[in-house]
């Protein structure tokens, strides 16, 4: 399975320090768990809803959850005449495509309520962020409702990369992504000319590759065409940047970094040739945050199909019928419908009294819950945008509690922002989250001061989750081990009776709202089969 | 000088076979020439405009041309308390930075003239269309004016490379560019990993440092830890992509593609490092057009201190004074300065009645102009995002006549779109400008097709350019020699007597808005400074 353009990819070091954790915690199925939630190689399939055509015999149907994944079974079902009611513990349908924007309220087990207190207009999307352009059933949701979207850089040259724990001259140092990429493809490069100019790869290529291969290298890495050697490249950025007239006129270049120094400072080990599958280059945002697509789906159900502030307490079925029975404002009441498709995380599922069978009972056990955070800071000024040139992007650092600083990819040029302070995971996860909100703003903040002098001067308020920690999640995703994937999981995928499950635990684009609504398209034609039998 | 990041690089093929095409028609001077004009390692170094302090003796300013420059000029000037009039022949200000939309009319030299049909709401920007992060100039004045800006998809790894004059099984085939840099990179890294594993690379490394540089190797290449062999990544595409349950569930891998044939082919030799200084990925566009950033300086000038439809005739000075001929709606008019700012491009100016030194004239000759055409096509329906997956970005062609067809970065998932249909340059833009605009879209549409299937039937109108035949430019932009840079150039960044020249031309930002923005900054301080005096 393949890791690639690391820098690029948020979770690029996160991702291997995660995985290396997980090991350390859990033996290598935790590992291989921990390789699937983070996506490794996992993209979207399906471009279409499926066509239901026909009128099912039997069509009530209780969706449980109103997330990505329970929105879209409702939506397809009711385009196909299902009489669907979706019950949704929060007081809002979204799930975890949820964005924290001014008077937004947000409690963690153990108490600590948060409400956001961001100046009008500005917002962090504290569960998902971004969507990769082959995400083909999040974009079919945002085209076919007119969700507008703006493009979401993740992958910019001209951020900062701050990697304190590595030796060498770069480590402490805050330097450009651009420049590792250049000074190492540089080195590389030179070092591969010479040697296949020197013959070393006489066997591997025939006389006129071998110079075209040189041609490339030459081109890649930035080389002399005649020494073949690298000495920077005006595309690692100018010491003095080329200008008008005769002063600054063509101004003057930049000293690349020695191999050795990024070799030993740990970040020339981030890079990728290409982006991962999940982290491609082209990813977009809805404008105005992540919940104008849940949103845009409720809006287009029928009028009261969505129950809110229920929460599910007790599952059960009868030979040809499904019973819940929810609590709303203290109140119990019961359900009764046809089918049943559940979007509840697993991790909460289990804790509830589901009358799932023990095959299925078994199965849910085997799958983890990744700890996830993400604190918002809002900043009274864009330091990031106009005393450093950086347009949206993330700042990697080799902290675990941090990981990654990303700067917002929307407001360009605007009077403040809100950039996200850290994203961490697993154990640093859980051990930042144990920490007050405004314990976590300290610490955040104290970091992102060694990376941006402007940081701590520009602070305004904050805005933290840890979704291990929020009531109906119990987790940011999904993980499955690969002995899981064999066993668990193709449980899972069956229907338990007249329940069928769905989420983006069911499915291999973990961690994404792709693979919440793919499973639902997958379910919701399962069921529609079945019940146009009888 | 270095030439990074070329498949990402809009002028990266074109580049290259530019200056070769340069090097037949005109000497190793053109080469050079060629190299400075399509922008090897230049970019911007002043962020914000001159402090014009004080009140000067005397103040009135004539501005010749309302481009960037000229409107740039007169702005910092009439802050600074001068009295100026900006003489336009257009009957608009913008000079180049131009949008072409529903009832935009443009007539060549030869006389043809198009009126563009595209539907309300689309638009080419058939001059100026990206904007570098590092412009700090150009941001300069979409902040201060509040232009909103969007990004510019510049590198789009899922784009499209169709090089048809290769050889080998790629010659002729439809790859996406993610595709051609995971193979090149992936192939490249396991070469150099196994030598390096054989010892090849150890007087050149250190035991740690050999063992850090494979793990850079493997994690940048996707290599096999054990093996170090590379067998295709995720990052290039699956034959199957991963979706929901177990079918597809983890998706099929795809297959990549051999060495030979990527070099054969000629992809591989597109491929860049890092992106190139002024093909940086992070780029912006104004949303509604490029024409929305003169618009707003415009607006910010005092009320008719632009004469549009003007045309400047003659240009004389006295010892204390610039008078200046001009024709409006065919009356002659004479109008005179303390001061004169000529934006005018050289390869106008030479040709008017223009009153400079001989110095000057010998200088203005030594600045050749590049033949640039830009073609815009309306298709009804985005068929690039529909059924390819492309969101912006470049296809680039290995035919000079196209060079590359861009996606538009902006109304994603609408209905319709613009497309570029070709970019081309030098004796290729000079070929095909000769045709009618009807015959251009022809070949424009005759040669999409054979990469897209739906191209020809979508196609609905177009709108073409041929800048070297646009009357008031006569040419895409000035190119210098490095002997005429060295010897031309600086005589022309003095003042001639009372005259300043400014524009794109007078910078090595040559081809870029802020090119113009900072040789206007640079000359209207130095002419601050001497009218300070007296
Ligand atoms: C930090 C973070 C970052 C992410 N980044 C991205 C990203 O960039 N791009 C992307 O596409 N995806 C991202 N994701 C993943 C994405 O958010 C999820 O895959 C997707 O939203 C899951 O949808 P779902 O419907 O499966 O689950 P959910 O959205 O969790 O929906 C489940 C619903 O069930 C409800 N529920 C739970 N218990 C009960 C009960 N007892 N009774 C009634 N209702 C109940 C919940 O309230 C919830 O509404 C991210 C997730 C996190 C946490
Ligand atoms: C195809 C193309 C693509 C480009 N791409 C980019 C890009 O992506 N990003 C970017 O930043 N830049 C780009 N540029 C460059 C950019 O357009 C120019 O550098 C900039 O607009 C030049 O401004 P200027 O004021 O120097 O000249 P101009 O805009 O040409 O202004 C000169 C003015 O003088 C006027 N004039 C001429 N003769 C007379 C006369 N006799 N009397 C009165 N007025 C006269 C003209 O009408 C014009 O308004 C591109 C240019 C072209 C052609």
């Amino acid at each position: 399975m393949g890791r690639f353009e690391g820098v690029g990819a948020t979770r690029g070091p996160t991702r291997r320090y995660f995985l290396e954790t997980l090991a350390r915690m859990g033996g290598s199925a935790m590992l291989l768990a921990g390789m699937d939630a983070l996506g490794f190689g996992i993209g979207s399939a399906m471009a279409a809803p499926p066509k239901l055509s026909g009128t099912p015999k039997r069509n009530k149907v209780i969706v449980l959850g109103a997330g990505n994944a329970g929105l879209a079974s409702a939506y397809e079902l009711t385009q196909a005449g299902y009489d669907v009611t979706v019950i949704e513990a929060r007081g809002f349908p979204g799930g975890r495509a949820q964005t924290a924007r001014k008077g937004f309220s947000l409690t963690e087990l153990g108490g600590t309520t948060q409400t956001c207190d961001f100046d009008d207009g500005l917002y962090i999307n504290h569960g998902p962020w971004r969507i990769p352009y082959h995400h083909h059933s999040t974009l079919h949701y945002t085209r076919k409702f007119g969700v507008p979207l703006e493009l979401f850089n993740n992958d910019n040259d001209a951020s900062f990369l701050y990697f304190g724990k590595g030796k060498g001259p770069l480590a402490g140092k805050v330097v450009r992504k651009g420049e590792v990429a250049a000074d190492m493809l540089g080195h590389s490069s030179e070092i591969l000319a010479k040697l296949a100019r020197q013959g070393t790869l006489d066997g591997r290529l025939d006389a006129e590759d071998k110079e075209r291969f040189i041609d490339f290298l030459v081109e890649f890495g930035g080389l002399s065409r005649k020494e073949l050697s690298y000495s920077g490249t005006p595309g690692r950025g100018f010491l003095v940047e080329p200008g008008a007239g005769v002063n600054p006129g063509p101004g003057k270049p930049s000293t690349p970094y020695a191999l050795d120094a990024l070799l030993d400072s740990g970040l020339a080990q981030m890079l990728r040739g290409v982006s991962e599958w999940d982290q491609q280059r082209t990813m977009f945002q809805p404008l105005d945050g992540m919940e104008q697509i849940p949103k845009a789906i409720a809006r287009a159900l029928p009028g009261g199909t969505i129950r809110t502030s229920t929460e599910v307490r007790h599952i059960r079925q009868g030979p040809n019928s499904v019973t819940v029975d929810v609590v709303r404002d203290g109140q119990p009441e019961t359900i009764t419908g046809d089918w049943c498709i559940c979007t509840i995380p697993l991790s909460v599922l289990k804790g509830i009294d589901n009358g799932l069978s023990p095959a299925f009972q078994a199965a849910m056990a085997k799958c983890a819950y990744a700890p996830v955070g993400k604190i918002g800071l809002q900043m009274k000024r864009r330091f990031w945008e106009e005393d450093h040139g950086i347009y949206g992007g993330h700042v990697f650092c080799d902290d675990p509690d941090i990981n990654n600083i990303a700067l917002p990819s929307t407001g360009w040029q605007g009077r403040k922002g809100v950039l996200l302070g850290y994203y961490n995971f697993g154990p640093n996860a859980a051990k930042i989250s144990a920490r007050s909100p405004a314990d976590r703003a300290v610490l955040a903040v104290d970091y992102g001061q060694k990376i941006f002098p402007a940081y701590r001067e520009s602070y305004e308020s904050s805005f933290s989750v840890a979704w291990h920690r929020v009531k109906y999640n119990l987790g940011g995703w999904g993980m499955w081990s690969d002995e899981a994937r064999a066993t668990a999981y193709p449980v899972l995928c069956e229907p338990d009776g007249r329940i069928y499950l769905a989420g983006e635990h069911m499915s291999y684009i973990g961690g994404w709202q792709a693979g919440a609504f793919e499973s639902a398209w997958q379910q919701v034609a399962r069921l529609h089969a079945r019940a146009m039998k009888g």
